[in-house]
């Protein structure tokens, strides 16, 4: 069983390839033994987003803090905020913004893609 | 895309096999479209346990608010609280506890056992 604070567990920033000021921790993965699910936490400072992209895997999402949109495949936004579970389908497109001024800060889960496509 | 109120899943108490005092959601699984990640809710009232035991699927948790405490397969309890994440592999037994006065609740995601064994 391995036990972590979130607040011990490295931040990578990210603003390149489409990111624009996120930052991630992986809370759980493989370092802790988890071969197949991959708990993460994002947290989007104001002004920031995640790229319009898509991929194979599919998202489990949980807002924790703050709000944003959340753009479709359509290119439709949705607000989203603490309190709301999101699940994006695998190929589907789709973008986090954080037009607001406080952080938005989501768990974003996924399937290990090097162990499932 | 699925978007979700958690405050609009309805509750699951669970007061059998071992359950005590706790209250179960599913706030995305195989009706949102989700067939391998299952994101539950549990809120751990006072006083209230899961039953120690064991299965195959693994267990990754973020504790959402409160605390409450862990037991591991030696019968060892920690102190978890909100901000912290744990892995707990397969067939490793375990136990929620809340000995506290506030609801204790995380979030345990896990892989779908129909699909996952």
């Amino acid at each position: 069983m391995i036990i972590k604070k979130n607040s011990d567990v490295s931040e990578e920033f990210l603003n390149k390839e489409g990111m624009n000021n996120v930052i991630k921790k992986i809370l759980i993965g493989p370092e802790e033994g988890s071969e197949n699910i991959i708990l993460r936490h994002f947290r989007v400072l104001p002004g920031g987003n995640s790229p319009y992209h898509t991929h194979k895997h599919e998202h489990v999402v949980n807002v924790e803090k703050g709000k944003g949109k959340i753009v479709d495949g359509k290119g439709q936004e949705t607000l989203i905020s603490e309190g709301q579970s999101l699940f994006i389908k695998g190929n589907e497109k789709h973008q986090f913004k954080n037009p607001f001024q406080n952080p938005f800060e989501f768990l974003c889960i996924i399937l290990n893609p090097d162990k499932n496509g």
